[in-house]
């Protein structure tokens, strides 16, 4: 394992020298470690490049790691990893991804991850992203996310994405059994010219499933962004979404949320709003001592966070 | 004029056997009435089904109505309309339209409405859409609305589609200037197996411009609603846009809100709740002697206010 994919495995995945249980590392498209439990077994996917992770029915406070790294450009890693998560299952699932280029080439990972959870799994699932190096060579992130939730099963998706990542698409599509939730939390900065693309599809199929997706962005510099979430509530569900946007020197957003009820006992909700900072919190903290440069910056970290 | 158009001007455009200033009644495609006043001059226009209406710079306290009738099945009717209303000019313009089928055949109105407004012009423009008879003969009302502000022009749009419109495409595009303000409001009930589509699309072109969109609709028996608004924020502007739509029986409805701000002074939001009537609104009706049923009517009545 080289240095560069050391510091990256730390910033994506509090990564300190080793992985407490659990774990795949994957650097520049190989196994670079690869570790399973009594509970949790990684094996290679036939076929395809990547994983299959198989967590036995009732795991508790397990977690699985399975940080990606890119650390040099000429790179284009694509991998496949499918989550089978048994009955009654509760585990954290942490998926950072770095990309390093100190080239003039292009640097890309594309992870396909499938989550299928059984019945009243419940799973946390930590997605970092982040992009270093000089290189001019583009660092490209394109996480597909499959999500199939078994009745009363629980998943809650945790990604960040703090600048450094030159292009990301992001698809996050999502099937809903009785009864099962889905919470997503988003936070991208986008810096620079950079451009970060997330398109959110959720069906509620089983009666009394929930999603529940909040995005919150920062587009600074000439970077854009751009949103997009469909909520499909089939049956008697609720979905809620909400998508706030930042926008700080000449950033630009466009936010596209549709809510689609074809059930009468269908309950959608949606919010967004896209702005740069109100002049009267940038003043409050003025008033405080800061310069409204950090004004500024200690608002939008508060805001991310 | 025939007692059918007679009975829908009155629906459509409190008609009550004359109308007070200028006005242009249409009636299967015909000009079944026209009147002219020093200030407001309708002419046809050349070319082109429709009409050129002339609002002179300062009109104040003057009303246009230009109601469209379609009275029997077997008729398209398609008509183009431009309104070019003068500075500082501050008018009301009625444009309702009515359907009537008794018979088999289709009956569709295609109106395609222009409005060019001058500096500081003011219009509040009233659109109200109603189908009737007993006809099988499906009634299709398919308005088009272009809009263009000038420097610190207000255009208010208030559009009213209460049920018996089989089938309605409604197409609104705006382009604003300076300091000019775009204001709709729009309501729409559909009962059985009708479908409405609305497609809102306003460019915030204009230094301090704004606009205000505001969307209630009720979907009832097994009718499908399409709602769908793009907000451009090119410059320092506002836009703020609210779609709310109650669900009964089977109804259905998909809402698909748009925000692109690509200034960094652009501040847009968006709010959009879909759903039927919480159970406690009704319970609180029922307690004050109300039936089931008629709490919900009062309810969907007060909604569409």
């Amino acid at each position: 394992m080289n240095e560069i994919t050391d510091q990256l495995l730390h910033l994506v995945s509090d990564f300190t020298g080793s992985f407490q249980g659990a774990y795949n590392i994957r650097e520049d498209g190989q196994c670079a470690g690869r570790q399973s439990t009594k509970n949790i077994r990684i094996e290679s996917k036939q076929g395809l490049p990547g994983l299959e992770i198989h967590i036995a029915p009732g795991t508790k406070n397990e977690t699985v790691y399975i940080p990606a790294c890119v650390t040099h450009s000429n790179v284009d890693d694509l991998v496949y990893n499918d989550f089978f998560v048994g009955e009654n299952a509760d585990v954290t699932i942490v998926a950072g991804c770095g990309v390093h280029s100190d080239g003039e080439e292009e640097a890309r990972h594309n992870g396909i991850h499938r989550f299928i959870l059984g019945k009243n799994a419940r799973v946390l699932y930590k997605e970092k992203h982040i992009g270093t190096g000089k290189g001019n060579g583009s660092r490209t992130i394109d996480p597909v996310t499959d999500v199939t939730l078994g009745e009363g099963s629980y998943l809650e998706m945790d990604t960040v994405q703090i600048s450094g990542v030159d292009h990301s698409t992001r698809k996050t599509t999502g099937t809903l059994g009785p009864r099962s939730k889905m919470v997503v939390r988003e936070r991208i900065m986008t810096t620079g010219t950079e451009t970060a693309t997330t398109d959110f599809e959720v069906t509620l199929q089983g009666k009394d499933s929930g999603v529940d997706l909040i995005s919150r962005s920062v587009a600074r510099g000439q970077s854009h962004q751009e949103f997009s979430s469909k909520i499909h509530g089939k049956t008697r569900c609720t979905g809620h979404s909400e998508c706030d946007a930042i926008l700080a020197e000449q950033g630009t957003v466009t936010a596209t949320p549709s809510l689609d009820a074809s059930h009468v006992d269908a309950a959608l909700i949606h919010e967004a709003a896209i702005g740069k900072i109100a002049g009267e919190q940038i003043l409050k903290l003025c008033t405080l001592g800061l310069t409204e440069e950090q004004a500024e910056e200690k608002i939008i970290e508060g805001f991310l966070k």
